[in-house]
């Protein structure tokens, strides 16, 4: 196979690797929010308050990529079942902010931590250097899915 | 730092990185079938019929978690929009299975072409070796999800 094949090859299995890899993803979260009683992508969009920190409903809406009518009743589900307060801004007190609860973060915790255990007996089967180079990887994957996501959204 | 210390850094991290890519992978299809009128998880089912083939909505309901009626709506969804046709099975004329169409492949697969070209333009940057390797945590990764989802369902 000449090396030009070969890469393309390669190319080819990254593409069809991510994609199972998202199925599966996006089947889990669904699984995962249904036993939680939310709608398959309210938990990701809750988890995005976990690793931004509280934002104004506007922020979460472009966050997320949901019009301002989704953006409310999602807030009000979350908020329905505990998952996020709205608040008004310590530091300005016209806006309103949504505030993810801790204690929602251990329920969510207790629903993935077999998922974290799994995923940390993998990484032991790896070198620390092995292990830089794929976390580079899949950052940069990362940031690609957040380019395209906001290309979407135009 | 201990070595003990550093591996669990490194573990952490990696429960964190997926994380990310987690919430970024539901969010950006949650855009793409916003864009193409469906649900948010429809066509992440619709691509499992894509990678395994025709099947019966019941096998479809095992393979996504859904219930009966959940599973029933979701193919009614996909057929209006044309990514779907409930057929006889040629095998079996008692058993309706569910197909993918072609047609409605070559328009997702438009939707994913940016995403497809930065993935290969990112396995560019690394070499064969590294890649069989990344490939590799990957697919173990992909793995893991499958049996957790399992284990959700239960």
């Amino acid at each position: 196979m000449s090396i030009r094949n070969s890469r393309n090859e390669l190319e080819q299995t990254a593409i069809r690797i991510f994609r199972q890899l998202g199925t599966r993803t996006i089947l889990f979260h669904q699984a995962a929010a249904q036993s939680l009683g939310l709608f398959p992508t309210d938990l990701k969009s809750a988890d995005l308050l976990n690793e931004w920190g509280p934002m104004t409903a506007g922020e979460l809406g472009k966050k997320t990529g949901l019009s301002t009518g989704s953006v409310t009743a999602l807030i009000d589900r979350l908020e329905k079942a505990g998952y996020v307060i709205r608040e008004k801004d310590p530091n300005d007190r016209r806006r309103v902010i949504i505030v993810p609860l801790t204690e929602s973060k251990k329920q969510v915790k207790q629903l993935f931590s077999s998922l974290s255990e799994s995923t940390a007996n993998l990484c032991r089967q790896y070198t620390e250097e092995e292990l830089t180079l794929i976390f580079d990887f899949l950052r940069k994957s990362s940031s690609i899915m957040e380019e395209e996501l906001e290309r979407l959204k135009q």
